[in-house]
């Protein structure tokens, strides 16, 4: 007997339905918030990956030549098909354009708990819109689905920073600008390292003041609000005007964003948190996190703004915010606090029929059936004991029993298999009556 | 600027709300017949589509090596992952298991138009039951799925055969078992062959007797009825007793199937048709195909009974019947006769909102959203004229005209922007007014 791959899962009916249940609650959420939803193949020119994030990415993607010489890849992740879609029809598209996707990625990662080969994630863009109003939105739409989900203050955080604010940081800490995108990679990686580990890291990029930048991180690090972080900049000594003026302005779209968002009643979800800096160089100001708040403090969810990568991916100029989430550490975390959802399914009617009347009783299952009822059967003959016990086996909450002297005067019996009450219902009026008990959808 | 792959779609929100429309369809019909459903990954051992079809389904596939050095493939087919996964459990699942995928699925094709290299399949299959009541709710379910859909017995019909018919019809011609199924596998194709391949590639199977046995399939495609079909066995000459007493036995079953397809009203749809044989070799009992009437007859879908499939595969001795369903012949299909569907997304509101009261907006506009109304509001600080052409531009059907002078008493404006209509309402009594329009999902 054959097995599904390393990394692949199956999903049975009972675990399938609480997969479509998320799909669901994330689709309804952002269809709420004005997103549209689309989609792509998941085969890919695999250059479309190389050129976004370089080489190394192909030692992590399943990747090969197909029948006609292409080097293809399964796609480890959906903005570089979203750029190419955005840049084909840049001039026809309403802006800003409110999108997101739904689908499976893939990556060859080594084999541990909870991580999967292939995942499923939302991926939620707004783009061509480069003021404050579209990061709000992206926030505001991520702090939704949450709570739609039924995650609450208690279990989540927004940690929100800025790499636009950590630049001017380390401007006047006199890092000289092309250096400053890799010690903001060191900056990602500071709370995994020790002390002595970070150091040297940025040691290694400016011989001799790591020692002074590793405190300036530190100071920043503890930075928790809006005034703290004026406060830091305002002590900070021998910065020009033209820097000062920078910070100001930036300072300034910082309160609009959180005046904004408040205004929206995310307040309570948000904390600043500049410990936060996005490993990826792409993101180019706001950026975010949704972590899972006790247990492990683990990303539920990141994003954040990327206003050249559609034109970097050979796109138009695009300005563009958003984020993703993935569906394995999100079931995790629902699964922890009980909040699964299922997807709704009709509720199942067992029919329960005589053979003697078996056709009448057939009809009465077709008719309902296309009045949209969920209708099941036994396929076997069998006393209604035996059918009625079928009923149970199949997580049916009504049976409809079909006797053949009640269907010789027009009635049949709907029987509530819960609290096993029993109505007799004229023939006729059984699709009305499904309908009034919510069953005929 | 990269592009999709040759055979890949890419689903602009448009086109993805009628995908998604078909997928919604497909899943509640085959919910209101009482299937399930469930999914796996889209990439497989390479083994597994051997194991059942054989070496030369490789050259029709994506496959490679991954980087554990693992033969996969991207699934051609569901039918091996069903296998598996029904064998993995077989113990602990009622019977009959009644299924269905909605899932991608990859061939590399010759590209012609219509053809895609990714498509996606509806696979519904019964398991476990091997009496003729899973073949009846296996062709019922296919007839509701299409008429779910809004097309009618103008626009498709179900072509159903038998192979078992077609083995005892060969049988009456003396041919030897071991060559039915090759005959059978000439059979497929014969409408597609001229006259003379046909009897050529008869000729090669039984020497010297090809002609005669053409004429038998002749004959055998011009049955029409269940009558026609117990004429034509009785006018068969010298047949030992033993074989008329199972075509007697056949033709019951096949009474049987009738008869409860005509119970439940799919008299209609269907037609007798000798010429469907299905290619594949794996099919046991009834067959059938749905086709697009008029234009070109093509299949929508097809399927039939394959009882010894999931033992050969490694799984256990389980009889099943299914079909399978593809998106691209089926949207074609609706395009066609305008039925094409979309998914049900909730009708947009858009917020109009004054600078002045932006704040008060905000949270009402945030309050409609956690009711689920689908709120859009302009990104910029806008007159009501201009707000009012973007609520056009987002295509809503209602916008909220939120008036600094109206909000200071309570009250904001519903305008309905197709009947130009306009309602006063109390801003506390705005969710229940939503929810009243049936816009708060």
């Amino acid at each position: 007997m054959f097995e599904a791959l390393p990394g692949f899962r199956e999903f049975y009916p009972e675990d399938f339905s609480r997969r479509l249940g998320l799909f669901d609650s994330w689709r309804r959420s952002l269809e709420i918030c004005g997103f549209s939803e689309y989609d792509a193949g998941v085969l890919e020119p695999l250059d479309l990956y190389k050129e976004k994030s370089g080489e190394e990415i192909v030692e992590q993607l399943f990747h090969f030549v197909d029948k006609g010489d292409r080097k293809v890849a399964l796609r480890p992740e959906m903005t570089p098909t979203l750029a190419r879609m955005i840049g084909a029809k840049a001039n026809a598209l309403r802006r800003p354009v409110k999108w997101f996707n739904i689908g499976d990625h893939f990556r060859y990662e080594r084999m541990q708990k909870g991580r999967t080969r292939c995942f499923t994630q939302l991926n939620v863009d707004i783009l061509g819109d480069a003021g404050v109003t579209a990061d709000v939105e992206a926030i505001y739409s991520l702090i939704l689905v949450c709570k739609r989900l039924g995650l609450t203050g208690e279990q989540f955080v927004i940690r929100l920073s800025d790499r636009d604010i950590w630049l001017l940081a380390l401007e006047t800490a006199n890092i000289q600008e092309d250096l400053r995108p890799q010690v903001l990679g060191v900056i990602d990686k500071v709370e995994r390292m020790s002390d002595e580990q970070s150091i040297e890291a940025l040691e290694k990029l400016i011989s001799g003041r790591s020692k002074e930048l590793f405190d300036v991180i530190q100071s920043m690090f503890a930075v928790e609000s809006l005034d703290g972080l004026k406060s830091w900049f305002d002590g900070r000594e021998n910065v020009a005007d033209e820097i000062r003026e920078r910070i100001a302005s930036r300072l300034e779209e910082w309160r609009d964003l959180w005046e904004q968002l408040n205004k929206l009643g995310c307040g309570e979800f948000l904390k600043l948190d500049f410990t936060i800096v996005r490993g990826l160089a792409y993101y180019t100001g706001f950026v975010f996190e949704a972590f899972e708040k006790g247990r492990r403090a683990r990303a539920l969810a990141g994003g954040g703004r990327y206003d050249h990568l559609i034109e970097k991916l050979g796109g138009p100029d695009f300005p563009a915010v958003g984020w993703a989430m993935g569906d394995v550490t999100m079931t995790d975390c629902l699964d922890h606090h009980g909040l699964l959802p299922s997807h709704e399914t009709p509720i199942r009617v067992f029919a329960v029929m005589e053979d003697e009347s078996r056709e009448t009783a057939m009809k009465i299952v077709a008719k309902l059936r296309e009045s949209g009822v969920s209708m099941v059967y036994s396929h076997k003959k069998a006393g209604f004991g035996k059918q009625l016990k079928e009923a149970t086996q199949w997580n049916c909450q009504y049976a409809l029993v079909m006797g053949s002297s009640e269907m010789a005067i027009g009635k049949v019996l709907v029987r509530n298999l819960e609290d096993r009450s029993e109505e007799s219902i004229g023939i006729n009026y059984l699709v009305q009556h499904f309908k009034k008990l919510g069953l005929a959808v």
